[in-house]
């Protein structure tokens, strides 16, 4: 399948520079791009990355001048070049709509319109299903459940019961939202499970990674907060309230009972201890082990995390202790030498 | 649904102070406590938190004295509250009993009484099955496992062949137990798998929470001890041997060949090397790197981990070593000011 | 069941030291060998292992002499060992072959020879399997995957649309292949998912572990590289391209648009920044936080990751800046001492 120049360029909604009748065969990221190809760059520095491409047309934003090879500038390049993409890899819905008969349904749950059930679901008593919700196979959503309009669940994810997911959200494959909160009371020798009388909420707009988990309150929600964002394997302990438009990367982990405010953000493999709270639009350094309270529109990282600062001078400093450790054995004998000598020396006051 | 103070006391066997008649609507912690709710304070010190809410009133241990409040003394207070949250909030079971038709289950499988097999369930052959066990949607338990007596297995969690779990087990959603240890002969240039003849044995009274993963053993088997608890995305790997009453938190990380005492605790993203050994009764503080065997009843922490004395002594050195960095130069810069007067003065022996 | 010294003997083609009448009832590793048993000693190190130990018998390597315990000696002990084993705990295929009339089949698949579907797999349309592909129960092959001669899809495992899984790879049970990568435009106060048009290939002889992720590339793939082979839990993000031959051990975090050479080692929990190349032959230890390119055949080591030899210098040193704290500050005295003992006196050009 090829394309000229210009029927992108009317795709796209750009403006054309270069031939618009040059045929354009493929789209690539500029690391693949061969010769044929329409490939982006987002911003100025990207177009360095152009000199070793063999690619033939480039998509920029709007202002972005590129001496020697046919472009189309554009408002949005990502959107415009997804776009492209699907034009040489178009993506049909996966053949499959409305509920399959293959699906395992309770005559209780209500199902609204346009829902997508895949072969292989469970559905449970009492669940409610928003309309256009996507549950793709394997998928299981236990007793008293509730989603949302919009959403999508990917195959094999599990929702304990009364779980209630928001509309607009995206879970991944493989997620588990509600499994018993790590509570024990070990004071007779053995480990007795705490109460797991509640739940999680997930409110609207909230994205889920694929094989992360998110367990149940104690006794009342664990909430993911609006518009927030997991990454693939985030573990979110019982009780945690997570804020609005968090992104939490992957493997970040925060232990139960702790609070984040709003545009929270933590880099991979966080850690959080127990009933921290952590202030709206702070920033948590990959690695970062949280060992107490962080507060708002901070930078924190290390472990224990401190903010950036403070680690990046602790950082130095350890970087150049070999060494001052060394100086410092050769100022104690320099030390030790005067003091030899003074003491050696008539005194003073002997003079 | 409301209930009177009274009604409450009655159910939960407490001594009742305040009017019996007070209408009781809900039941939720302090932080989400509203005028007609009843709470709970499972200490003296969570009485302060009272102080903002608008709970009606709080059930609290036996000898707790709550002044302005109406309050219900009880013996174990989580019981007593768990109680009163299902009374608000009853959960029914999931409605479904019994062997599924849309299970698949091997004709040779054993299964006891009262087994609760919901859709979508793989049984191979020559699995045994106690009484009591349920296993819901689209678990898989492979050719000749053996599951005790009251275990509870939840969705689209994966036994490989030959796992043995015990009585009283609880396994959370998509975690796997058997799969291939991570051992490979690299000595031919490409990586050749190594034996993988053993299994995975889970003793009784064990939990195993979702995404946890537990590789089976090279010959013999992979071994989590009576009564232990795992969390979350733990991961086990082939030929350990976890003691009795271990708890291992989120994220923990285990390379082969570890053992570990009994009743020993390894907070959040805990990683540990191959061939080590922990001692019974050891706390491995969160995100230790243990890189040594780890002695009885000790706390370590840090990576790589070492007491947690030794540790603090550590960070508190490193926290003021740009400091002592800053006051070593003056140091430097005295000592030689020192050292060229003694120079540039006349010497002594000359005086 | 029981076998003669002797039979082992020629089973496992090796040569015999000691009575081939001998009975032997069971084999164990060294650990768990009772009377009766055979064990194994892959190294002459592990003889010393041998004397607390009841076994009845040792495969060792050709040239190994065991002074008072009968042996086989052969060439490769892990393959004759896994031998033996099978030979007292035969595994018999799961007694399924051929395609379940439980699975879901689009008709729309093409489905090569002697390929075995286990009950509750969902394949979509137009999916590709070649010859000998095994999917166990609950597998989920969205629309357009390809999967390869020989490769083995164990219970519960995700590919998501377009995933293309090359000839001989084994992945794990639980594990997810193509969600979408975890980028997000922020700049209007929420989190817009971006473009997720790119797809995952996986080579030939590449092993995934149980619960590992690995995300879809942006506009093109995600590549796992020939021969690697990636531990469970591990995280690989969108638009990496991990080389061949590449070891990845559990609960690794690759954040994304990195790159690995060949024959890269990562230990446990290493976490790794994104847009950042990793040389071959390179090894990373375990928990080592990588926040730079790494150059090849180096092993690095800490968070931040630097260098083995300048890590462990670092680490020598903080071990002993507590106790240089304590002779720095006593050093500070003496000089002031020194000084002052200066001031006070007499000045030498007065004398």
């Amino acid at each position: 399948m090829s394309f000229t120049l210009g029927e992108i360029t009317r795709l796209v909604r750009g403006t054309c520079h270069g031939d618009p009748s040059l045929i354009i065969e493929n789209a690539d990221i500029i690391r693949d791009a061969s010769s044929g190809c329409i490939t982006l760059a987002d911003k100025a520095e990207i177009l360095n990355h152009l000199q070793g491409s063999e690619a033939s047309a480039v998509i920029v934003p709007e202002g972005l001048d590129v001496p020697d090879l046919a472009s189309i500038e554009v408002k949005d390049v990502h959107q415009a070049f997804a776009r492209v993409v699907d034009l040489f890899y178009p993506r049909e819905s996966e053949g499959v709509s409305g509920i399959s008969t293959a699906a395992q349904i309770h005559p209780s749950a209500q199902i609204g319109d346009d829902v997508t059930i895949f072969p292989n679901v469970y559905i449970g008593p009492n669940v409610t299903l928003g309309n256009q919700v996507t549950l793709y196979p394997g998928v299981s959503v236990m007793e008293g459940c509730s989603i949302g309009a919009n959403t999508t669940i990917y195959s094999n994810s599990v929702l304990y019961e009364l779980t209630e997911v928001g509309s607009n959200c995206i879970i991944h494959a493989n997620a588990t939202i509600g499994a018993f909160g790590f509570g024990y009371d070990s004071s007779r020798g053995h480990h007795v499970l705490s109460a797991q009388c509640g739940f999680v909420r997930v409110e609207d707009h909230v994205d889920v990674g694929a094989g992360t988990t998110i367990d149940r309150g104690t006794y009342g929600p664990t909430v993911i907060g609006e518009g927030s964002k997991l990454d693939n394997q985030v573990m979110v302990a019982h009780n945690c309230r997570i804020g609005k438009h968090n992104l939490l990367c992957s493997q970040v982990g925060i232990a139960g009972s702790c609070t984040t405010g709003d545009y929270v953000v933590m880099a991979g493999q966080v850690g959080i201890g127990d009933h921290l709270n952590i202030g709206s639009k702070t920033m948590l350094g990959a690695k970062a082990g949280v060992m107490a309270d962080v507060p708002e529109e901070t930078i924190f990282v290390g472990i224990p995390a401190t903010p950036h600062r403070e680690q990046m001078q602790k950082q130095a400093a350890l970087a150049k202790l070999p060494e001052m450790r060394k100086e410092f054995k050769r100022l104690q004998k320099e030390l030790n030498d005067v003091l030899s000598r003074m003491q050696s020396a008539p005194q003073n006051e002997a003079a």
